[in-house]
């Protein structure tokens, strides 16, 4: 496939010591040779070396930039393009002009995530493979980078052409059934295999499905609100949480700079704080934050760490918010703090919510492990450490993986109800073609255009 | 010289497509493959190649990222030292415990700027050139970053060490008189050709001065205030020059991350625009802002570009606000706008002030391109294209000169009044000395540190 040579900045904006212009194509060689500088010309040198020389404006011979160009020809590259980064000293303005020295002589600017898709239409990974690029770079912890590695090393894909394969040969023994019909012993045995295949086929999606929402929460980061009385102990929470380098504050893509979220990395999980500026905020203002103001912190949290004093007795508060607490399907967990003071708390009646209470003296640092385990256990029936499975995170898998499940549920039902075996055939073909999607087969232009455009630019 | 093996992050922080850790020094080959799995081990490719592979954590052999690696032997890097850049996928995550996994094996984190500090201290580039190095990363105009490379390329070093060569020749003129004193004609021909020479060097220096503050504006912007009374179109000026990426929003290093300062570039000259949330908040409430408020505007400018209505009369405000700034030495340019409406202003009068004034109609974009040719003609003498001269902007390098100014204008004097000749040369000595402190010539180590810890990380 000859595809127009493109260009774009891949290092993060900003002040830095390097900053990278790359380009991809079949020009690109003979478009960076236009502006390069050097002891040869790009075009002579080896491939997979880094070449000492300037950059400059061909029209005007002004030097704009001392540079290290990188030159890889295809195919052993990231697109299987020929492809040639130049390494500028990291100034905004002069990449800039570097990059705009490219555009003018024959490169286009590139979309974001065109590089990937690059690799995608090429053929050197798969859809799963290029989607999870992006989830690599936005990881928020070391087991939510381990998952997206995996799938960017292919285990996903792996999981889903074993899927597929299964499932087409069900289909070579329909028709062989198909073809001899009149051995009324072939077609039993057909759908005895057919249903017996069919199922395994269904549990492995299931499977796939069932970690599916822990896959989320360690792409997306679990939504977690900090919710209780002032001073019990919700700041002293937050900091202990964010101190420690524990802190992941991330920038998102697509918003304003002043727009932040706050991750902090427990255990593994990535937890996304919400309000965190109302704790800081309101915490030492002492006054009587009621219901509703417990209720508006909560927001679209999935989890909820209410933190009570060990000192003070169940309020009528208390108990409004946590009987309304206990009406959703949240998971909460009670943080009975200020253990190191005297108990005054009903553990009895606490109990009674049937939510799990974690003991802890914040002010001496006792009690937050088994915070951190309960988590675990909460989301991710104890551990983390099964970063290795496959994890399903992406919404548009797991709406495939459903849409799957449902299919070939659909074609053991009717295997069941002794439907003709043509009709079940349908099914099972369209399972095949829903599972493909996931990897990229036969999906659309509009899509792949609409995936990619969730890149960061130059990737 | 054998230093310590130093890594650091060496992109921009923040998302991107690419992340560089880098390795220099004398264990970067050893400690990189301790980390690296390819097809070769690093230490046996060859220099300037760039090779695919992974990095593991050697402790439990888990794959932590997918790599290009580049491997830069000594001395053809830009610290003279083995350099090892480990290009990853852009994920902030991922990128610090690549860095991690150095430092575990053997790397200490870099200080910011010590490898362009290693550069200079393995004599590679002088001090000035070093020192050029943030003013590239950081200019923020085309005329800045030519400035910035000419210095890098050595253009200050040269001239610099013009001067100090013809420093030398005089002394050994000096040492052919002391050694023969028995002969007066040898004294006269020398004090002779010390005048005439010192003069020359005094000459040269003054030349690097004088374009001291031209340099000055081009790194660090021109401080700039649009002031003046309500509805005269200070927002509509500030929009326009804000507008068709005029404008330079930049991050200042080691500031959080909420103070910006805005830059726009008119005609090459970085304008660093002073309270311009004030004159977003304010213009629209119709209220009488008087001299107050302008005084608090004005703050530290430079540049005060005074609004004001065609179509209004000159009132006791005005005069009051314009009085105090005839007084004060900044420059001011009267912006006269809304010249489509009908004239009311009294032009003989506002002539009278002697300052500039331009007459716009910034609705219709009429008079602009005057306003920005005052500007350059205000602090270039018209223009700024002569970006190629040897501009001093370093606060440290003027320092110096100036201070080389003052000996070789006392070596003159002496010389003058007939001083002995052995007095005459202490000065030059000094002259000497203090020209060589620019390029880092016998320097202070501690000055070293203080000059690289301004460099942002990685460089």
């Amino acid at each position: 496939m000859q595809l127009e040579t493109i260009t774009s900045i891949s290092t993060p904006n900003g002040e830095g010591a390097i900053g990278i212009v790359r380009l991809s194509g079949i020009d690109a060689l003979a478009i960076a040779d236009v502006l390069y500088r050097g002891k040869k010309q790009l075009a002579e040198v080896d491939s997979h070396t880094i070449n000492y020389g300037h950059i400059v404006d061909p029209t005007t011979d002004e030097v704009i930039e001392e540079v290290m160009v990188a030159v890889m020809r295809a195919p052993r590259t990231y697109t299987r393009e020929d492809i040639v980064e130049i390494n500028c000293h990291g100034g905004i303005h002069t990449i800039n002009r570097v990059l705009q020295l490219t555009l003018n002589h024959g490169a286009r600017l590139a979309e974001p995530g065109e590089f990937t898709k690059r690799a995608f239409l090429n053929g050197r990974i798969d859809l799963s493979q290029a989607e999870s690029v992006m989830d690599f770079i936005r990881a928020k912890t070391t087991q939510a980078s381990k998952v997206a590695a995996g799938q960017m090393q292919g285990r996903l894909k792996s999981y889903i052409e074993d899927l597929r394969q299964r499932i087409l040969n069900i289909l070579a023994q329909v028709e062989v059934n198909i073809d001899y019909p009149e051995y009324d012993d072939v077609e039993e045995a057909t759908t005895a295999f057919l249903l017996d295949e069919a199922k395994k086929v269904l549990v492995d999606i299931d499977d796939l499905l069932k970690d599916a929402s822990q896959g989320r929460i360690l792409r997306e980061g679990l939504p977690t609100a900090i919710v209780g009385k002032p001073n019990v102990g919700k700041s002293s929470l937050l900091n202990y949480l964010v101190q420690d380098n524990k802190a992941i504050v991330t920038e998102i893509a697509g918003t304003t700079r002043d727009i932040l979220e706050e991750y902090v990395n427990v255990g593994g999980i990535p937890l996304k704080l919400i309000d965190t500026a109302g704790i800081r905020d309101t915490d030492d203002i002492v006054e009587k934050i009621g219901v509703e103001r417990s209720r508006a912190a909560i927001g679209s949290a999935a989890l909820i760490l209410y933190v009570m004093n060990y000192n003070d007795t169940l309020s009528t508060d208390d108990i409004e918010i946590l009987e309304s607490l206990a009406r959703d399907d949240r998971q909460v967990i009670i943080v009975l703090n200020k253990t190191d003071l005297e108990q005054n708390m009903d553990l009895e009646a606490l109990q009674s919510y049937g939510m799990p209470i974690v003991e802890t003296s914040i002010l001496h640092e006792a009690g937050l492990k088994q915070l951190e385990d309960e988590i675990a256990q909460l989301f991710f029936s104890g551990t983390v450490e099964n970063a290795d499975s496959t994890y399903v995170s992406n919404n548009r898998h797991i709406h495939l993986l459903e849409q799957s499940r449902s299919a070939i549920g659909d074609a053991i039902r009717s295997a069941e109800m002794d439907v003709p075996i043509d009709i079940v055939q349908i099914d099972l073909v369209k399972t095949w073609e829903l599972l493909g999607e996931v990897i990229g087969e036969d999906v659309s232009e509009q899509l792949i255009d609409q995936l990619f455009s969730q890149f960061c630019l130059g990737k």
